[in-house]
């Protein structure tokens, strides 16, 4: 058993209903899911004959493509604090 | 056109092929690959009714929602920088 409250909240992306359940806000889980869907829809536009599935692992790429970069970024500024605090 | 160079990777991800065509190196679009298998994997074990799409569109969720996050995480950093640079 856990003390983290959880909200349940449903939303909609690319025509399908999903409820996502976590510690995060109900906002911020409408956020996400709409990133998600503008990224499918941004995905499809381009590529107009991927099937719902191939375009749903496709958008998964993109966003961890995107995570990873970020991270670096991260790892390049906490050494630059280290190095400003020195 | 364009001069940046493109390469075309081909990768295994929840056991279909995709191919991966920008201008990251094969061995990155091959570990963001693994990194979505392994995410697929990991809430598909957790959600063992899920069909394939919906675990797609959920692991593109977990995706952003990290993304977010260290985007979140990128914002204070760099205020932290500014602060210790006046």
């Amino acid at each position: 058993m856990s003390d983290i409250k959880k909200t349940r909240t449903t939303v909609d992306i690319y025509g399908q209903q999903y409820t996502i359940v976590g510690p995060e806000s109900a906002s911020h889980v409408r956020l996400v899911a709409s990133l998600v869907d503008d990224k499918m829809r941004e995905i499809s536009s381009l590529n107009p004959n991927l099937d719902t599935n191939k375009l749903a692992v496709l958008t998964a790429v993109n966003a961890v493509n995107d995570y990873l970069k970020v991270k670096d970024r991260i790892e390049r500024l906490e050494s630059e604090i280290q190095r400003l605090k020195e």
